[in-house]
């Protein structure tokens, strides 16, 4: 800044003195630095906005998982959580960045940058030209990323899932799985060089996330207890106060999840995108409220809250490309979805705690979709619907084989379930030693 | 950035081949271009930021008045504090938005825009000329806004509206009455041509809230067993922490809510606001908790917390005009006259739940007048009292009589309140099928 | 904005009428307003963004301290955490900002710049020159800091304190003893002129408040029944996921902490701050995992917990200077350290009710040594070990013995420690007349 000021006191200076136009032609490529680096500083501090504000969504989900399961396994619930975030991080540190953004020669199906971050010769370089943020930046947005692929399972097998093997399934699944499908598309490989189009990752991030999750619950099986004589046994969750607020930190997290997807802090590219994802947040929340009452005859709250993520996955593939009035619809399906997604997988015993499933595969799915129906490009044509087929297909069938194998051998090698004692008891108590609510008022 | 990057490199070109002066006046407007932008750019990532924190103010209503309630409504409470942004912001994007902003031709008191947002014809311009950020921005920010009116009366009315009730009088009052008294200022109508300050909506926004909770608690009447024998009968709330979250909430949220009042990220104008705004939640705090020992001689949170909104609200009206010195006694006063208020709401049997009404109504009131005591333009001249008590009462009034009005009709036509059998046994079961808190460690 | 709008138009019709060079020279210098202001802008945003996420850090901490202790001293909890963000931010007002940025005329131990800010000439001053932000944003990021320190000692002497004893002993140390410690370094004092390095404050804030903390507990004495025939009996927090999101807050709340301790928004130094940040944080959460599977053979959560605190206080002195590998060892180092130093001060029966000493003191220490082992200075020079040891042991000499002396003074004068009954019962009855929690379903 002193140097900026002691510029601007020079240019006065010259002015003063009756400085010729070739004065003001040295002037000038000052100016340009200036000038480009307020851009590049407005841009960055929005993309570490986004990142900050994508961390907070590991928060949203410990609440959402906490709250919606039982008392006796919160703590099991939320040791989880904090360290989804922290395999993430180190997993994306160490190996998946560079899976990622490995830099194809050709698009493919694979490539592999080398281990660890790539630092910039100049160290704390700004000149990190791939976009409107440093390579420091890019980097911590996409780790914060990478880790919500995990966090997604974690609540479908929650209650009955041996910690080790889920902590084993999530540094293989966010190291390797979720980097490579993601490099297809984000990275430059072979998905984004076939046309298929996923904005923030309603395919690359939820619906892998989704099918991981159900992978998981199918070899888990269902809680005892769950499904007696044909009937769905609710088991009510700890609090619903924790999980309102697990939802709302979504929201507001979703804001850096689309919203930083910009990849830079352009004004209109990136409140467009705030306002389709608002929009379908809101739509989602109607379309639970109302598919919600035509099958349970109440006024179930939880359809509410998991309306408001349907929308929020429905909207994220096409949150740039979809205009605000069908970002409704978008929503507002997708909120319809996640109600009959739920039902249906209760039809076929499959088990998710926290219906992760239904909210992040089901909209995932639909909302990459969507873009093929609703879509526009820039230039007013609409997007084609084949390529996000593909691309729906492809990750699917990559990411579920994947975590479904990699749940199996943990199975065969170690058991992947609890025994019957401990989860009839509560994960707490055996395997943390603590309760996660100890309200009393004697001593 | 590639752009921008690719100028750089052709004025290092020009200098080394030799440029004339001539080629520097080329560069002279690139160079406009990259300025512009940049600066707009970074109004427009404060005023998403902005937008970003009063979002989060949701979530803190809700954990206010989720908390202050009593556990057998805890449900019903966070169902409505849900839907009411969902709501809110549907509303505006519908009809609202262009009834707050309709373009007036000549100051008055109403005129309508039409339906439906007003799609910039560049689809995602940057070019929105009104002020440091854009179309979408704007809109985004003031549907954030204009969801709190409706929050505010949702407190009050806790623990016995039918929620179908609220739910109507919240797309009447957040649709229709809330944004055309926020034209009558805001939008460049008629209380602005009559020298009304409202910077940050003390007025506009927590009084008409007020109003609308004032309306609401009388025709509600009080809850069962709340007067008896001329006794007030403490309710407790279900969780303090959840209420201290939802407080830290609103605050932190405030810091959008009048930092972005300022319709840019000027740096001078937003940090001074910020300061104002922390000067007098904190003496509000101190007022809430001299004035509650004062009167009910014990160290009470509830009224630290509310004197913290208190403060808050207070300073809103004159955020920008009110030295950080004054902003201090605002803020002390109005967290005196919280507890008060709170007090002489009781003697009537006014039963408001949180204190949405001394909080919302009475600081939001002292807040606007108080800009006609301590106010100073930029010139240094005092601004007048007057004009501030006009906009006090002609707000007021309509939104008392309007929100009145929708009150009553709606219990003519479908009664507001729930039944007796409701009300003692508890919302949740009987509306929602769930509870709030289910701990219990023994299946 | 729309003066600028008029100068983009007004080089459009220069272009169109063939303008001269010596017109180019004039539209110069309105774009070098344009572009400073563009990048102060951009820079005071991410100032202001910090600002707003250290203040979240005091929700964090009363979350941590409220879920890690006793249910029947909840409300006790959390009315002190609310009061010393306010008591903060006042005194800083008052006294401390002048105290810790007095203008040192030559490097020194003690200067005051007088009495309430100062408040710039022009009132809303944007040309506050020493940096990337504005006078206002100067102090209230500062004043958000100074509380901290204070938060630190909350916890630890939770449960048996006095609560005008914990306020009075608050206003003293962060109203006087933490802004001239601080100025010693950061205000341009005697240990910045010695060669003393700590980017935002492993030292002078968190081992400051970690002796505070120390000097508390000692005079204190431990809780009744913490210690019983030489075992120690634990006390089970009230809610596990209170303090989760205590956690989640906090390290939020540091991307702020760290990020903003660069003093503007430049890219490539925020952003790497951010990420060795978050990496320690990681390593944190694995080393306290380890460490506590170690002592305790659980999964204990708490440890996890206090496991990430500790790494984000260990990277803090050297977040700038410390090399993303080199954070991952200061972080694992930290997260074993909180374990073993917990363990140590329950050996000499100093009863620390969050773990506060141990992760502020002892990982405010190794960081700040930490600095003098990996630091490299931007030359690619490694700092010395010998100022940060001499800074360490001054530093902690006069926190230690100011606070020990207040306490003191205050344990004399009217005693610091509550009644037998009033422990055994709970504060929250006795002192405040209110319940935590009030989890009832029945009228």
């Amino acid at each position: 800044m002193q140097v900026i000021m002691e510029k601007l006191f020079l240019s006065e200076f010259l002015m003063a003195s009756g400085e010729s136009a070739l004065d003001a032609t040295a002037k000038v490529d000052d100016l340009m630095a200036i000038s480009v680096e307020g851009l590049f500083t407005a841009n960055n501090v929005w993309m570490m906005l986004a990142t900050v504000l994508v961390f907070i969504m590991h928060l949203g989900f410990a609440g959402v998982e906490a709250g919606f399961s039982q008392s006796k396994n919160t703590v099991n619930i939320l040791f989880k959580n904090t360290l989804t975030p922290v395999i993430g991080i180190l997993t994306y540190y160490i190996i998946g960045f560079n899976l990622m953004y490995p830099g194809f020669e050709v698009p493919g199906w694979f490539s592999f940058g080398g281990f660890f971050l790539d630092v910039p010769l100049n160290g704390n370089s700004t000149e990190y030209a791939s976009g409107g943020y440093t390579y420091w930046t890019d980097f911590l947005f996409q780790a914060m990323f990478a880790a919500t692929a995990a966090t997604i399972v974690s609540g479908a097998v929650a209650e009955r899932i041996k910690i080790s093997s889920y902590l084993t399934f999530t540094l293989l699944f966010v190291g390797i799985v979720y980097p490579i499908i993601g490099s297809w598309k984000w990275g430059g490989g072979a998905l984004d060089a076939a046309g298929f189009y996923d904005f923030a990752g309603s395919t690359l991030v939820h619906s892998v996330g989704g099918w991981g999750a159900l992978a998981g619950i199918i070899l888990l099986g269902p809680r005892i207890g769950k499904y007696v004589n044909g009937k769905v046994i609710d088991k009510p969750g700890s609090s619903v106060p924790l999980a309102t607020i697990g939802i709302f930190l979504l929201w507001l997290g979703w804001f850096g999840f689309n919203g930083g997807s910009v990849l830079s802090g352009k004004p209109g590219a990136v409140s467009y995108v705030l306002v389709t994802t608002s929009l379908a947040a809101c739509t989602g929340a109607l379309g639970g409220l109302f598919a919600g009452y035509f099958v349970f005859k109440r006024l179930d709250f939880g359809m509410v809250l998991n309306g408001v993520l349907a929308g929020l996955v429905g909207i994220t593939a096409g949150a740039d490309v979809i205009s605000p009035g069908w970002a409704l619809v978008v929503g507002l399906v997708a909120g319809i979805l996640v109600v009959f997604s739920a039902v249906t997988l209760d039809k076929f015993k499959l088990d998710d705690c926290v219906g992760a499933v239904s909210v992040h595969l089901t909209c995932g799915v639909w909302g990459t979709l969507a873009v093929g129906i609703f879509g526009v490009d820039t230039t007013g044509n609409a997007l084609p619907f084949l390529p996000q087929l593909f691309g729906v297909a492809v990750c699917g069938i990559t990411a579920f084989t994947s975590a479904f194998l990699i749940f199996f051998l943990l199975k065969k090698a170690f058991g992947i379930r609890v025994s019957e004692q401990h989860e009839l008891e509560g994960l707490d108590s055996h395997e943390h030693g603590i309760r996660g609510y100890t309200i009393v008022y004697d001593e």
